[in-house]
């Protein structure tokens, strides 16, 4: 299934497109060096937003947990790019204890987890489950959606080691965003490999130092091709804490949402963009609720606009004000937006998420949203070259794989700056 | 397609099917230790014979020439497995020169150039031919099948370094095993890698120095297994010079023949295998002419037999005597040998070799052959584990997967042992 792709055909992204193709081996010898210095995250999925004049990444998950919308004609790319990261991390490994988040009773996830428990077996590891709940006593059973079953039991610690009864592994990796903060029995595990970091965790990353990082990895990656960083950045300021209920620290937001509403419809001149700006106001912490979506500051004004920001139990945060990208792709009249995912620094594959009940400007990520995979292994690494820039849809994959690891540079590079161990040597 | 297997349901084979899927990760692992401590070759090609109670390679070539038969699905992993080599070996590059073999009036192995062009490209390099050719003058066009053209040039020598008029390249790749020996120009380039390595060249290597090695990884491969290292290895014996015309030095022939008979018909007693024993001699030389069938060692007291092995200028010749491994895969009625190909230590795809009018004792490897892709590329890696074992076409193509690696590990085992640079440090 091809998507309806609605971006027109002339315009910034063709350019970009077309530039991105020309340099591809000027873009995939950066990369390699660039994987020299920064060491990628482990896996990593990039939701991308493509305006048709813009083509930016939104979201960088460190905890991918949708394997299941990936087609199975992608499992050898995911299972090749697995043997190398193993290859890479504990070559001497027999054992992965895989580490899952709390969504059991979701079928979904239950059948991405058994996606990941069959990549990495395929990639040579014996696979055993391990659970945070701490009132589990024994092995427990999860039936699959296919009729089969994956047991997963209680994680064990020793006084340097974590895994599960008669299973010692070297490497332990989370599929767990840690939400709720690190739990003692993952802290001070010297001896094995655990993955990704605590630091990468969703209780300590912050939208903000995400993409400061990005940002950096987009300005010099722009200088390579000889482009506006903009055309894959979205522009960005930051607030401390906010008040969402009483309105006490706004001002900050209302300012950094007017600032940022006038460089973008700079932007929008300079590129001859009719469209009407807008602003997204986010949680800076990862995993924050519900996005807000602005027009003009006095939006925030509005009490009943504000309280999706003061959902859940505390309606003081901190916030990210981002320019709003909206997606023009479409399939069937559902607004889509693509999602990559990647192992180590491998494109493996990747789906659109489609939402039909939300506009193009906002978020997609929603109860309701509903996947596409797509023929994304073949079409990321095989642009047709020389094929009319925006005419082809596997040249707009490679892009899209492009800008994708762009994001996960920018992880690496946000890691290695969040890395709380790098201090000893700073 | 799937092709029909009359190999038998139990027996041997699927012995050794049922253990290598159990001990698959014992397997993955003790790979990717060898491949710490040996280089694999850039780039393999293995012919397996599959005989229903062995599994045997019975040639290992390093210079692949039949990419063409590759399906596009399988294209992806084989770009992913060049992007690891090249970032192994010279992740600066920008520049890939590739020096083709002689067989440029050969469409198909036309076609197997565009495509590895296209592999190489799409791994992020800029790729351009060099010919060997003493005669070339300036840029030539080959037009291709599918109505493309390819250009190559005439390869421009430096002091130090290998390159084209504006193209100086960090690798150069051989798909020109170099049969008439090693031409001076590539000599002595220690600035640039030169892959594969000239000892690789088929006027150097030596099929018993392979199978030497072969056995060697064989031997321990079946160690880690608890098996009989018979399953998987062809038996051989070696003589020195040989005139097929005069029959001078075919005493040693016929007393290996003797010999490797008597050895083969004892395993076949021991694994109660109805089949009549038959050995193959051929030319020790890489890329000697025909095989000849033998089952009784007076066979070769007929001149007229002899005459298969003295075609060609040269009637003298040192020779290899193999134990023949009947190939009991059919296509249609016709005999089948599966083809593994391989990039760096990743198995990318793979095809049947057919021919109709061949025996289950003959090389396929003659004029007539035919191709069949297989969507190898799927199914090397994602064996169904549980899946009762000869039942699914997937468990037996990672078993092939398996087998080709192993005989790869063989070559770069060999291609250390025979490494004229090596010795400088024994």
């Amino acid at each position: 299934m091809v998507p309806h792709l609605i971006t027109a055909l002339t315009g910034p992204i063709n350019e970009l497109e077309a530039r991105i193709l020309e340099s591809m081996p000027a873009i995939e010898r950066w990369f390699r060096l660039e994987w020299m210095e920064h060491t990628p995250p482990f896996y990593c999925a990039v939701d991308l937003r493509n305006a048709g004049y813009k083509l930016a990444p939104v979201d960088t998950e460190l905890y991918p947990s949708a394997f299941n919308n990936l087609t199975p004609e992608m499992l050898p790319l995911a299972v090749q790019a697995a043997m190398a990261a193993v290859e890479k991390i504990c070559p001497e490994a027999k054992n992965l204890l895989l580490v899952p988040g709390p969504e059991l009773a979701n079928p979904f996830y239950l059948t991405h987890l058994q996606r990941l428990v069959e990549v990495f077996t395929l990639a040579g590891l014996n696979v055993r489950l391990g659970t945070l709940a701490r009132d589990a006593k024994g092995p427990r059973k999860l039936a699959l959606p296919d009729g089969g079953s994956l047991t997963i039991e209680p994680l064990q610690r020793g006084k340097r080691r974590l895994g599960l009864k008669d299973f010692d592994p070297c490497t332990i990796l989370l599929n767990n965003e840690l939400r709720e903060g690190v739990p003692g029995l993952l802290e001070d595990l010297h001896e094995q490999y655990l993955l990704p970091p605590l630091h990468a965790s969703t209780s300590s990353r912050r939208k903000s130092r995400h993409f400061q990082s990005y940002e950096e990895v987009a300005k010099r990656f722009a200088k390579l091709l000889g482009m506006d960083p903009w055309l894959i950045h979205p522009m960005y300021g930051q607030c401390g804490k906010v008040d969402f209920g009483t309105a006490e620290g706004l001002e900050c937001v209302k300012s950094n949402v007017d600032a940022l509403l006038t460089k973008i419809r700079r932007k929008h001149k300079e590129y001859g963009i009719a469209d009407k700006a807008f602003v997204v106001v986010k949680s800076d912490a990862m995993g924050g609720p519900d996005v807000l979506t602005v027009r003009d500051a006095k939006d925030l004004d509005d009490p009943q606009r504000r309280a999706r920001m003061s959902r859940g139990a505390d309606p003081v945060r901190e916030v990210i004000v981002q320019e709003g990208v909206p997606t023009y792709e479409r399939i069937n009249d559902a607004v889509a937006e693509p999602v990559v995912y990647m192992i180590d620094r491998y494109v493996i594959g990747g789906f659109y998420r489609v939402h039909a009940a939300r506009g193009t400007d906002e978020s997609l990520d929603a109860p309701g949203s509903a996947y596409v995979p797509l023929a994304f292994a073949e079409s990321t690494q095989l642009p047709r070259r020389g094929a009319k820039p925006g005419a082809s849809a596997p040249n707009r994959f490679y892009m899209y794989g492009v800008i994708g690891r762009l994001a996960m540079l920018g992880a690496s590079y946000e890691l290695e700056a969040t890395d709380p161990e790098a201090e000893v040597y700073a």
